[in-house]
């Protein structure tokens, strides 16, 4: 049994308010021409369907098309789950029909118990879900001290879901959540993720140990994968200047009968990439710096000017040399500005909270940040933390 | 061929904040029941299926289950449109899942012009639409003269229509507009439709002769039908307190392969009935007049007080005694309390500017409204008017 694995593909996404479509659109059908040459059994979308709850009208056309073109054209089976992005509820509708011809979705847990019976194996789809959401499906009560935890959650369900297993045929997960921890086996991947190991949201890879392969959506680099049988297919597109320097792909996962997985990578290349440029502004206004980047309007650029230069109009002026100028920041503390890359390298290292301190003394100077300042600022960067990792 | 025609469900409508999802589904299980009873061979559902573009999560779910159990638990095909209030592109998602089921939910111009066929009859599911949408569908520029109204439009899509008339078979359309007009003939029909005739946002009857039956939605009083062969159902539910009078209900349409067309109508019983009560504070709150309604919240109340009752409270009081007052309106001017019914008749006869005219007279005096208030006035209810039209 051949899968195609994929995730997070947030159709709708913008960036910094330049629309993406295109670009998702694009990798959606190199997604399509993958799963044609490699002549899979079917697709694995796990989750984050959407960008958001009520996506635009452009999103759901655009998402109804891609499954028409994969379930119903290109006679795909689809196991799809919703993401923490998704709105479940309203991705539910019309779920009957759906399955009516193998695209399964599912958004709630009571429907993961139900696996999806191939003749070799059982597909579970587990949709996104938090520990409320396990409570009122177990009816366990507020006040109870069970199910606090996404980790204690996914323990519960992960139980029930074991006692489907059909000992005979192979045993895949598809999900959604940050997976955390390693298989200490002579493991390929390096592990990149930026999230906090052991985090309230974190999920412990050991939790998933009776299933054959885990299909993971939620952390958009695919490097980010906790195991060997536990992966992020990562996002087909870069949604983020974080996620400028990383290939982008989906995984084939080629599941036998008996005996071990096989896993290949597939690239998709961006019809319009995303780079991340850093420099004064002569240095990136020079022709031998542009020159080595795609023509105007070809690719996306996140510009940090390590410089305040006199110019006028600097936004106009880059954007006439690169085009679509989706980022520009300015290091207007000279204290801060350091050219080499050494030094940008060890500025990286000095945390929020300080970049803050010293922005302000140099500002506002000769004042400093009070205590009382300081712990505000901790509060609010702590809050905003916890925040985007929910929305990661 | 014996069809259920319905129409503007407006599921997840409030009447005034109150919710009537629950007298929604109680009208719809009872439209599953009579399609049951008369063993119709499919249902029409002629627009309007929401309230609106982005229906509530409630309102979602609701209109899933309901087409589950109709599609394909009762294995009914259902004929479908969007009407006016609907958001055509987000209800077209899962259109094409849904037509392998038999379940036809048509959004967009061009799908009318594809019938379904069933052995015995062609059945064209045309959408609401207005000239701009013609105009597009027809590449007809927005300088043109062509497609300006929507009577215009109209003949123009009927034409196309009519083109793909296969002879051999009966013809049935369903669309949702104003469609004004009568046939002359012996018609059983009391025409009491409240909108007016000839406007702009009117389909003249005579433009649908070509078809055995028209199927409409819009309007939401069975008794507005303008001809035998083209037909209101009108609304499962009572939305607002003009039709709290009118009996509710489906229309079954038995139509033979050859010869003339049988209606029979069924009628909806509401679970929770709206009453419009006219008297004075003390009339309302003596047994002698309440003990005829039902008792504190079995039914919806439009309360219009025709006095101005010293006592406090008197929301509270009235709810005490009807439960769910939906509407309490005061007639703070003495001069248009009215307590006879039949003065009550002549005071709906004067028009709205009228009335505020008055009003402004009573509160205001010895001042009384400007020429420049007046227009005003006119003009924001002009405004009003032609919405309401538009919401109908």
């Amino acid at each position: 049994m051949k899968l195609l694995h994929t995730a997070d593909w947030h159709i709708g996404k913008q960036l910094n308010q330049f629309n993406l479509i295109d670009v998702q659109k694009d990798a959606f059908q190199q997604i399509s021409t993958i799963a044609k040459d490699e002549a899979v059994d079917g697709i694995i979308i796990a989750g984050d369907l959407y960008d958001r709850a009520i996506p635009s009208v452009e999103a759901v056309k655009s998402f109804d098309l891609m499954l028409k073109q994969l379930n119903l054209e290109q006679n795909l089976p689809i196991y799809a789950i919703s993401g923490n992005h998704d709105g479940a509820n309203r991705l539910n509708f019309a779920r009957d029909w759906f399955g009516t011809q193998q695209l399964y979705l599912n958004t709630k847990i009571k429907e993961a118990l139900i696996p999806i019976e191939t003749p070799t194996a059982q597909i579970f789809l587990l949709p996104y879900f938090d520990p409320q959401d396990a409570r009122i499906f177990y009816n366990v009560s507020v006040e109870s001290n069970e199910l606090r935890t996404i980790q204690q959650a996914m323990e519960r369900v992960v139980t029930d879901i074991i006692a489907q297993f059909d000992p005979q045929k192979r045993h895949i997960l598809v999900t959604h959540f940050n997976v955390q921890g390693t298989d200490n086996e002579n493991y390929e991947l390096t592990s990149e993720t930026t999230s906090t190991v052991g985090g309230l949201n974190t999920v412990a890879a050991s939790t998933f140990a009776a299933f054959d392969y885990v299909a993971l959506g939620h952390l958009h680099l695919w490097q980010a994968s906790p195991t060997k049988q536990i992966r992020y297919s990562g996002s087909p597109v870069k949604f983020n200047t974080k996620e400028a320097q990383n290939k982008k792909g989906v995984y084939i996962v080629d599941i036998p009968d008996d005996g071990p997985i096989k896993y290949t990578f597939k690239e998709i290349i961006p019809n319009k990439d995303l780079y991340v440029l850093r420099g004064t502004f002569a240095e990136l206004t020079a022709p031998a710096t542009y020159e080595q980047y795609p023509a105007k309007g070809a690719a996306f650029f996140s510009i940090q000017l390590l410089d305040r230069p006199q110019a006028k109009n600097i936004r106009q002026q880059l954007e006439e040399i690169y085009g679509d100028v989706v980022e520009l920041k300015y290091h207007v503390n000279s204290t801060l500005v350091n050219t080499s890359h050494q030094q940008l390298q060890e500025r990286a290292d000095i945390s929020d909270s300080e970049i803050i301190k010293q922005f302000y003394a140099a500002v506002m100077a000769p004042d400093e940040l009070s205590q009382a300042q300081s712990d505000m600022i901790d509060h609010i960067l702590t809050t905003l933390r916890s925040e985007s990792e929910e929305q990661a």
